[in-house]
This record gives structure tokens, sequence and C-alpha cells, in this order.
């Protein structure tokens, strides 16, 4: 459980199975100080914060599971969408603990924004008078432990303390670190763009990856831009690109309690105020937004538990889109077809059995079926090209691309995932034993 | 994937997740005969006929796949609701095969109608000519894998030689072994009931357990019964019965092109024939069907591919039916409870979050939940009574239930899976390499 962190930053690699991480520096009007408050019963860190000294535009998209998390009825219960801190904390989700979980959140956003509100008279020319209604929570971790709110409120002036207003790779990778469950390597991502002619920088994190209790993996996607957008807008662009990026990713078919995908916006880049989701002025921001949300989301798949290989699965041609999303998640949350991917077999009938169990009607006779490049059912029937020498060859890769055009329509949908290994059941089962 | 059939019956062994077999010995009308094409390269038997002297009615239900079988094209395109014959092979499934495989079928019926009418002519008084469609047709096994037509009608005389007219556990046995494909033991149910004064039996082989190509394991069920009932009723009585028996068992999600669940009734117990679904005359025999339905389909779950243990997932107070199913079938198929239980890991937090996917609204505050008789969650709160050594000794048991009341409403489901192993990856992921 206990991430080395001396180990990732020592061991020079900066690698995952989408290569090497963006090196993130520093978006106007964004701090982050991160502590540990021995939730672990050791040193790592398991609370960051994001502090916005200027205040922040937000904008979140949370679990659509029927049980949420104390800390998600907090954020929800938020009636100002000016965030001035988001605080994150692991080992613990505040779920399944009542009122005094929530209780837990008041009192720390309570001693939270009365820091931060004496940070602001010191260093502010006009300093703000920072409310406990003004912060954000992000919880990961345990359900149904009880929330160790003392130990959390202990580290809170230390935290405000570590504030600096110039941020760098390493406090970005440590932040990165300091939101980790089971992951095995930080989540990073960064895209720049333009809004009208100011230069703006869109920076997140993420954690993975579909798990919970006692393996606390709850999927946490956080994003920072300096960009000038009010909050409707945020949630918009938010809405909208995380169809394809956040929710177009699949471990396990599990959910969490705890998801959640948040946005801010500093709007010191001093761009004119985006009002409106219909300004083309958002073209260029939107497209990067995209990117980075879905940079990261393929980067939680990845590191799903126990995955040894990224799989992408593409459905093209459906007659509409949501046929074409029933089809690549019937096919990536198929243990059959993600254990024999793990095998490294080229098992087409398991896919063509997923396809039959979406429910949605094809053509048997319009289908294709290709493995990478390779061409492997051409109009339903198995192609005369097939040869099963090279399709072995090409399930030995890392990231493993499954094609499946139905040949009826012009819609199609692309889903992120990864294999089903013995390690995965490992994490799984046996961690207790 | 060889089964040694030597010794199954000479271990003396007869149990299984469930306890003994039961013996199964004669139906009147019903004829067994077994052998080997030679399918698996080895002697085991391949081939199972079930032959109906004085023919039977027939109903069966079939794969909601989109993709199916060519041996479930064959029994769709059957005009005429009599049966003279039920030919399973194993091996291979015949899926993705095209017009060669279906024209496979067509000349195998014909090869074994002709021979079966040649024996009604040296055995019956009043031989009848046996039709092509007179037969039905069960495959399991590889996709997308040439059809062996000839293999098979080499050995149609032979199959058609060995009936005899009386049958025993033997013979019944050898019929369940013979279907099965990486089944690790045989299913076999019966009952007896009354219609009317006649003594009815209904008897049943079944084989497992959700898997496909290569591993090979739609699930099958076959009923036969001496009762004399029409097939109309007999399609309505199958129809509701499967719902909570075949249609309530999971082991991994995944659905076959080739599952069909058939019945078939000899009429030889002479009780006056049953042609409405209201005949009160049936409701001892709709009972009985269910429970020896229900006894077959649970054997398919507890072995299960890699199954250590047996799970019952049964939800009550649910509002609707539907949403009762909706929340058993999320909790069972859910990849992170079923690892928990496999490593005996009392996980209700995993519970909890396979309830909150499930997308039926529930009360938190009204949630009980239950570990067999142990109670964990009670008003939506962890129970006073809780006591994790207890629950911890609880899932050392091979056979486990979980109960969860939702206190919203008066329907209820029960669902049966296995956990998942190691074995399963194993299985599913490793067999080629």
């Amino acid at each position: 459980m206990a991430i080395n962190f001396g180990n990732f930053f020592n061991s020079g690699s900066k690698k995952s199975k989408l290569g090497d991480f963006q090196d993130l520096e520093h978006v106007d009007g964004v701090s982050i100080s991160t502590t540990s408050a021995n939730l672990y019963n050791n040193e790592r860190d398991d609370l960051v914060m994001f502090y916005f000294r200027k205040g922040a535009e937000h904008a979140s998209v949370y679990t659509q599971s029927k049980i949420i998390s104390e800390n998600i009825k907090w954020n929800l219960n938020l009636k100002n969408k000016k965030i001035n801190a988001l605080l994150i904390n692991t080992r613990n989700a505040n779920v399944f603990t009542g009122k005094k979980g929530y209780q837990g959140l008041k009192d720390i956003a309570e001693e939270l924004s009365a820091r931060l509100s004496e940070k602001q008279k010191k260093d502010e020319e006009k300093p703000a008078k920072i409310k406990p209604n003004e912060i954000l929570f992000g919880c990961t971790g345990t359900i149904g432990e009880k929330f160790p709110t003392e130990k959390i409120k202990k580290n809170i002036s230390e935290l405000v303390d570590k504030i600096k207003y110039t941020q760098n790779k390493y406090i970005w990778t440590k932040a990165a670190l300091g939101i980790m469950t089971t992951d095995l390597v930080p989540k990073l991502a960064m895209e720049e763009c333009k809004i009208g002619n100011a230069n703006i920088k869109i920076y997140g994190i993420a954690k993975g990856s579909g798990m919970i209790f006692p393996n606390m993996a709850t999927t946490l996607g956080f994003i920072f831009t300096d960009a000038n957008i009010s909050s409707n807008v945020l949630q918009k662009l938010l809405r909208k690109n995380i169809e394809t990026t956040f929710n177009a990713i699949t471990c396990d078919g599990d959910t969490s309690t705890n998801d959640m995908v948040s946005i801010f916006s500093t709007g010191i880049a001093k761009n004119h105020k985006i009002k409106n989701i219909n300004d083309l002025k958002i073209k260029d921001f939107n497209i990067a937004l995209h990117s980075v949300l879905l940079n990261l989301a393929k980067r939680v798949a990845a590191d799903g538990e126990g995955a040894s290989k990224f799989i992408t699965v593409c459905v093209k041609n459906a007659k509409t889109q949501e046929d074409a999303k029933k089809v690549a998640f019937s096919i990536a949350n198929s243990p059959l077809v993600k254990t024999a991917i793990a095998g490294e077999d080229c098992n087409f009938g398991r896919v063509l059995m997923a396809i039959g169990k979406s429910d949605v009607n094809i053509n048997l006779n319009k289908l294709l079926i290709k493995f990478g490049d390779i061409k492997i059912v051409e109009k339903g029937q198995l192609s005369n090209l097939y040869n099963e020498d090279e399709a072995k060859e090409y399930m030995k890769n890392e990231k493993i691309e499954l094609y499946i055009d139905l040949g009826i329509g012009q819609k199609s949908f692309e889903v992120y995932s990864m294999d089903f290994t013995k390690k995965y059941i490992e994490i799984n089962a046996d961690y207790r034993t």
C-alpha cells in the first residue's frame, strides 16, 4: 500500500505504458502544498491542497452511484461557485460515515478557511475573508471506517504554512503522488492554447483506478487553468468532454462512491471572460481541455490494478453513438476478453461473443474486426488474409487495439481499458490474507 | 480439457459443492446413447443422443445474444414442435461457420433421420418415418472452427445401434459427462410429481458455465418428462420458470452464442393431456419443474470456471422485481465482490459499491445487509452487533449467502454465482501458453 516516493524520484524513470510524463510548471493563481497526516501510519503524503489566492471559478462532475461519499454531498451543497481551496485526502473515502463524516468536513473547512483568511491578511493587498463553503473536498480510500477528522485538522496549519506562490514540476509530481492509492504511477498531463491573444495553460492530475475498499482506488481528476471562464461555461465544457474521456474508460466495470473530476479557472490569464459556451474564442481551449482529460483518463486505464496491457476498443460505423458505446463497453468489460488479452491470445471468438451480448442489432455480413492492423473478420467471415502467427505476434504488444466496424451507420465510440491478470485477483482477493 | 471418465466413475465421489447427485433411472419414451467421434482427438464421449421412439412434445429457450450458432438457427427454423431426437456435440460450437456449418447439420439430420426410420421399421408396430426436421441440435465448443460434419456423420450408425429402451443411472451420468466441456462435475437433477392420478418424472442434465472459445462452456440444459403436455404449454412453463433459475445465474456476466434450455415430454405417463397453462392439474408439475431447473442452474453456477465458493445473492423488499434483479446482478457480477469472496474477505464496502452502481434508487437509512446470519449493516449504519472475527469465520464457508434488504417495497430476486479466483484467470488467459 505504501508508495515509496524516494524510489520514484530517484529511479530516473518517468515512463508509463503511455510514454514519458510531461513536466508541469506553473499556472498563475494556483498554489500546491502537500503533507502527511500519518493516515497510512507512515510518512507518505496523504493530504494535498490546491489554494487559489485570488479564488477560482469551478465546475465538477461526480459519480453516478446512488451511494455517494460525504465529501461529494458537501461539494454538491456548496451554493457559490467561487472556490478558494481544494483539499484531497487519501486512505479514507468518507463513505458510510454518516453525520460524523459530514461534520468532520465542516470542522476541517472551518479550520482551513480561518487559516487561509489569516494568510490573506498577511500576503494580499486586498485580503479576502475565506468562508468554509469556498472549500472543495476530494476523498479516496476505505469505505465504512471512521473519518480521521482530528488527524487531518492537526495538519491544516502546516499545509497553509507550506504554500508557495510559484510552482514547479516537483510540487506537481508530489501532488499527483499524494493523491495516489493503489496506483503504481502518478498521472499528470498538460496542454497550452490561446483564447484570443492570451496564452492559456491547462494542467491536470488524476488517480485511478476503479476500485474501492480495501484497496482504495476511486477515480479522481483535477484540472487547473489560468483562463478566464465562467463556472457556467466550465460546467458545460466539462460535461461535454467527460463523455469521451473519463466516461470512456473502464477497468472492471465497477464504479466508486467517490469519483469526481473538477476544473478550476483562476482567470489570471486575462483573456476577455468567456461567459457563453457558443463563444468561438473557446474552440482551441475546448480541444486542449479534451486532450488533457483524455491523456489523464488513458493513464488511469493503463494503470488499472494488475494491468499488463493497455487496451483501446474502437467501434466504428454504428447506427447511433449509444450503440457504438454499448458494443465498446461490452467488449472492454468482458472478463473473457480481458483474460484472453492478458494471455496474449488473439481470441476473436470472445470479441464476437461480447458484440453479440451487447444487445445492439448488428448485421453479421457487414462486420469487420481488426486487431491492430491485422484483419481478422471481414463481411462476417474469417478473413482470407488472416494469419494466426502474425496475430500471436501482435498480441505480445503492451498496447492492444481492437477495431470493430459494424458497417451499418456512421457513429463511433472509443473505450480505453486494461487486461485482467492474476495480479488483479491477487491485489483484490489476497490483500488481507 | 480431456475429462477422465474412468476417474469419475471409480472415485466413488458423487459430491459437488451442492451435495450428492441424485440417481436418475428411467423416463418412459426416452432413450440415450453416447459415443466418441474423436472430436477431442481422444476417446471421451463427445456425441450424446436422446431418442424419443414415440416422439416428444418440445419447447426451448435460447441465448439472447445477437450472434447465434448455426444449430440455434436450425432449431428456430423447425416448423413442427414434435421432435424425435436431440443430438448434442461438444468441442465445436458451430458459430461463425456460415452456410457450411448449417449445411453440416442438415447432412447429419438426414443421416440420423434415415437411420432412425430404419430402426422404427425394425422395432415398432407402427413405424414412423422420421424427418430431418424432427431432429434438434445442441452444440458447444470452439467458435470459428470448421464444423466436423464428416466425423459426426460417421458415428451416427453407432449412436443408433447403441440405443437401449431402458435407461439407468450410468447412462444418464454418461450423458451428463458427454456434454461437458470445462465443467469439473456432471450436472443431473430429478423430481417426481403427480398430474391428476398419474405419476410423473422430470429428469434433467446440464452443463456450464458461461464461457466460450477456447474454453468452451456454453450453458446447456435438457429436461425430459413422461408427462403428457402440449408443446404450447411446455413453452409457457419453461419461459416462466427460466427467469428465476437459469436466468438467475451468472459466472462472469458473459453470454454464450449457444445457450439453450429445452424440455421434452413423451406423454407416455398417460395423464389427461394438458393443453392449457391455466389447468390446475399442472400446479405440482410446475413446482417440480422449477425445482429441477433451479437445482441444475445452481450446479452450473457452483461449477463456474475456477470457482472455489458458491454465492447466493438474495435481494429483498425492492420496489419492483426488476429493481431487485438489477441490484442482485450488480453484486453477483462485480469482479470486486467476487475477488473479495475468493479472498475470504467480508468486504461489505464492495457490496455497497455494487448496490450504488446498480442504478436503482435506494434509501440508505432502510438498508440491511447480512452475510449469512451475520448482520453487518442496519438502517444504513454499521450494526452494533457486527463482529469482524465472526464475519471472517463465516467467509471460510464454501457456500456464501449475501442478504440485502432494501426495505422500500415487497419484491425480491435471488441470484446464484461463484467467486473469482486466480484459477479463473489461469483457465482463461494461460490456456494456450
